[in-house]
């Protein structure tokens, strides 16, 4: 297992800042009346790809020498990492590929295709998946882009709290959510070093609390096809991530599938800004544990802003 | 007619610092690519009150003398006027008087209440809602203040393009769009003082284009009962603004309903903010008229942000 350092975070950042932005943050009265605390929200909505994972995945591209480049990046995902991965070999000028089942949803093919990536279908198994993408990288030599787990990718993500401290300071703690828990890992990396009384949340949908109940029981626990409307959360751990989880997180705090609408609707409603379900998760668990984040500096990693907007989901019936 | 100078408007400025935000100036590549452009977005939905509104009626409010201010500020409004005035009524601690359609949404009538204001309500007819508003006033003593035609309005709305101006350099033009036509008399103001160089532009509805209209014809023409989706845009120009728009606007541009609602969806989509239909009437209009912004670097005032997220309008049907 290989760990991302505080170096590999700092070097991750000087690589990316040409490609990336500095996410401005965002406050709002009404929230931080509503809570309690004062809410510092990082609003990677506002990020290239309109994601945070375009940090780690221009980490992962920038970092390859120009013969490993040359053949490109490779994985399979059909969410924000393939859209990051497909902007940062763009603007690297190198192939990217992605594998996605053939039954995802148009539009998420056509947001990578729009970002230069390259797909090829399999079937919605993961045996499918697998063999296809093993033939994908036998004939392009591409080098696999984990979304979550892999170093080079976790040392990206850290550096959105590098910012976050920069940008307001006396945090209290940091919560985002998690799924294979990139960010979180990311976080705490950044976190444990640079300011280690910053204490670090997740905040996960309980209908896909898999990190919630690895936490408790002390190892990693998968979810059997978990549904939840934070369609960004539903992986699982893995070993890196885990390390990270099981050392540095305060608490993993779960919500809802109602209190992350009525959170997300609050948003949107309140500070103007589209981003997606996942992203409200934070805020549904911080209205739900007052008493935890009350008279705090907090901060909330707003994690991106891809959503179908003829679909939202206070909409639903 | 009593028309605000560039002295007024700095003195606003001082005066309503406290009370405002200084809104962020967001960019889009993708925008600036589909229009030739170089776009810089004045984010007014992100201001107090979540609309520009708020600049006018902090100055009318914060301007009257403490006897003149103890029997507080009346308006009609069932628009952004109205949570504005509320809200810095609301910051002075004076009573706001709101004459409303008894027709009105419940959830303007909330909004307006949210915010500090006292709702008397009126049939929907000019001739109830001057004959209530007329008993609110002599029954309570409270200052008039105009949604648009009223110089310590306009001399407000004149601080936003003063602040952009400070925020980007070597600005060619700014767009906005026109109702009363509040926002673009205070640019007009602005703007033929500080930066006499910079044209300012005028977003119209087809479906509401009196001030279109007007312009052509030099002399002022009201709509007859207007029907569009950017339902602040109704208005029409009174004889202070009607000043401006004459004297200084150097064209007003006109889309339809079609192109505000693909307009407003792209901005939604691609920047991931919260903006309402009438603020999305200037990239329709920029859009369609390509060949005069192409190659520009152009101001555009995003005026609100106050949106009924249950019935989005690319949703209609």
């Amino acid at each position: 297992m290989n760990i991302p350092t505080l170096d590999d975070m700092l070097a991750a950042h000087e690589r990316i800042k040409p490609h990336i932005h500095r996410t401005p943050v965002l406050t709002s009265r009404f929230l931080d009346g509503l809570t309690g605390a004062r809410l510092f929200f990082k609003c990677e909505n506002f990020q290239k790809a309109a994601a945070f994972k375009v940090r780690g995945a221009s980490n992962a591209v920038f970092g390859l020498n120009d013969d490993e480049a040359k053949s490109g990046v490779a994985t399979h995902s059909s969410g924000n990492h393939a859209l990051s991965l497909s902007y940062a070999a763009g603007r690297r000028g190198i192939p990217c590929h992605v594998v996605m089942p053939r039954t995802a949803p148009q539009a998420k093919k056509d947001a990578v295709i729009g970002y230069g990536g390259r797909i090829t279908e399999c079937e919605p198994s993961t045996s499918s998946r697998e063999a296809v993408f093993a033939e994908v990288q036998a004939q392009t030599g591409a080098d696999f882009v984990h979304p979550y787990n892999d170093p080079r990718v976790i040392a990206g993500q850290g550096t959105c709290s590098r910012e976050l401290l920069e940008q307001v300071d006396g945090l209290d703690a940091v919560i985002a959510p998690i799924g294979g828990g990139g960010m979180i890992s990311g976080t705490c990396l950044t976190l444990s070093n640079l300011a280690p009384d910053v204490e670090v949340f997740a905040a996960e949908p309980e209908q896909a609390d898999d990190a919630y109940r690895s936490f408790k029981a002390g190892h990693i626990i998968a979810d059997d096809a978990p549904v939840t409307v934070a369609d960004g959360l539903k992986v699982p751990l893995k070993d890196l991530t885990w390390h990270f989880v099981s050392n540095h997180v305060t608490d993993i705090l779960t919500a809802s599938e109602q209190e992350i609408i009525d959170a997300m609707r609050m948003i949107w409603a309140r500070m103007k800004i589209v981003m997606e379900p996942s992203s409200a998760v934070p805020l549904a668990t911080i209205l739900k544990n007052r008493e935890r984040f009350a008279g705090r500096r907090i901060g909330v990693i707003v994690t991106g802003g891809n959503v179908d907007l003829d679909k939202l989901p206070w909409m639903n019936g």
